[in-house]
């Protein structure tokens, strides 16, 4: 991790090991025929990634002082989405990779039938996941969880976007069309899960317009980064193919903007997304580490 | 339909027209690049199929005066569901099937990426419905509809099913086993859609005991019946490839048992079914004649 402070390195190394904790509870192995399935699941849920998206709704739960066990739930439902969305977007009809956080992508290590099944699986799991009386006593923040994350996931959010980032590849897209293409594939999922630690903690929607700001402009930044380590990255860090987006010859931040312009940008979407936390003191300062590591980050 | 009552085929059309008509409301085009995307996801929803889970939903629901319109939003949920599944289930690396519903598969009328999409985001949309208070003004009612639902298309339902049965194509199935696999792979989405009617009129889980016992009965019937199709049926009536499970060298009920001791069993099923219906009077003649229709359908 490039130039992470202490307190996040040792939150990401917290949450990262709480995350295969959660996902080996989870998906015991059967001793049936579906073992396989459950394999891949686990194959590809558990060991690797950054965990960004846990680690902004636990970093968000302890602003409202959420139960962390309540914010494990939430922070297990939305790897879920993320995982299955990375086993179906691995796919040799989608963007065919051999490899995925430095392991074989589920297709390759299994099949391509399987990894179908097993991205299907984690993302009904999401949903039960959150919908179980564990998740809150309240049923009203479980069905509110529920409905934010069916359509961050859904057309109107990350499915949205990838189904933009297909036609990217055949169209010349502007940076208004990139922005909103990337709002969606990337940003609705990392909206979901800084504002889930806000629903946990029974803020209304009034009182999260802060926190849907710095979560707007770190999903950008994150995707600017993005762009970046596509195009300068190193294969071995980043633990998946990279130099995608130019060998696809699509419109990116980067083709559009160029390399200065794209860095200068990202670094002004931090700003702002830290400047968008005024209202909190030093409990923030998690979510302001995370903001910075979005941009400095290696993988 | 082969030998359906009045009142089913008048309820069976009524029910195709209110799924149509949601689906439609549910999915409009937008004028930007996720345009395909929603027209996949119209094919494959819009017009056809017999409707099965959402019509039982409906019978089930009427049994206990629960509001037609919350009725409706449980039978959409399900639909989606099971269209999402068909979609993932004719993609070259399942099924291979280019007819389903007697219009070109998703995959052939687009491509497998926006097929794979397609289904991913009807599977998110069934539980965005489900979440909404027009379902039901009780959230408690509305997660126990999205738990339930959850597991019904997961791993310990269709989705574990749909493993088993792609492992039933290399392994030699005993008949606990394939009716295992059937039970998961769509008895589970059809329990779920019987269920769901209790669930929407309050009935506590002890008062389900019958409607569960019909649901897996009815379930078993209907894949029985789907095997004697599949080897005696007319593919134009069926409006998808039959002669599947010979091809691929499967154990099903009808290679296990052979036609005559499979047609019944089913009959048998059926019969039981029923019998699980008796503390309701003509109120749940609707379920008993589905139950007869399950077996002589002829798609």
């Amino acid at each position: 991790m490039a130039q992470g402070s202490l307190a996040l390195e040792s939150a990401m190394r917290d949450v990262a090991e709480e995350i295969d904790r959660q996902f080996d509870l989870l998906l015991p192995v059967p001793a049936d025929p579906r073992a396989r399935l459950y394999a891949a699941m686990r194959h590809a849920a558990i060991g690797g990634g950054k965990r960004l998206r846990p680690l902004l709704t636990f970093a968000s739960a302890s602003l409202f002082a959420v139960d962390p066990a309540c914010a494990s739930r939430a922070a297990i439902a939305v790897e879920c989405i993320h995982v299955y969305s990375l086993i179906h977007d691995d796919l040799p009809a989608m963007d065919n990779d051999d490899l995925r956080r430095g392991k074989p992508t589920v297709h390759r290590a299994f099949d391509e039938a399987t990894a179908i099944l097993a991205g299907d699986c984690l993302h009904a799991l999401a949903f039960e996941v959150l919908a179980d009386p564990a998740t809150h006593a309240d049923p009203f923040v479980r069905v509110e969880l529920v409905t934010e994350l069916a359509r961050a996931a859904g057309p109107v959010g990350m499915a949205g976007g990838q189904m933009m980032d297909l036609i990217a590849e055949q169209s010349s897209f502007d940076l208004a069309t990139v922005t909103r293409c990337q709002a969606l594939k990337t940003g609705a999922l990392i909206s979901w899960a800084v504002e889930a630690g806000a629903i946990l903690g029974r803020v209304p929607p009034e009182g999260r317009t802060g926190l849907r700001g710095y979560a707007r402009d770190i999903g950008l930044a994150f995707q600017i980064a993005d762009d970046l380590l596509d195009a300068e990255g190193d294969e071995e860090a980043a633990g998946k193919k990279l130099r995608k987006d130019a060998d696809a010859g699509k419109e990116t931040f980067l083709t559009l903007l160029g390399p200065e312009r794209a860095r200068a940008q990202a670094g002004l979407l931090v700003d702002q997304a830290i400047a968008h936390l005024h209202a909190f003191g030093a409990e923030a300062d998690l979510l302001r580490d995370i903001a910075r590591y979005v941009l400095e980050r290696d993988r």
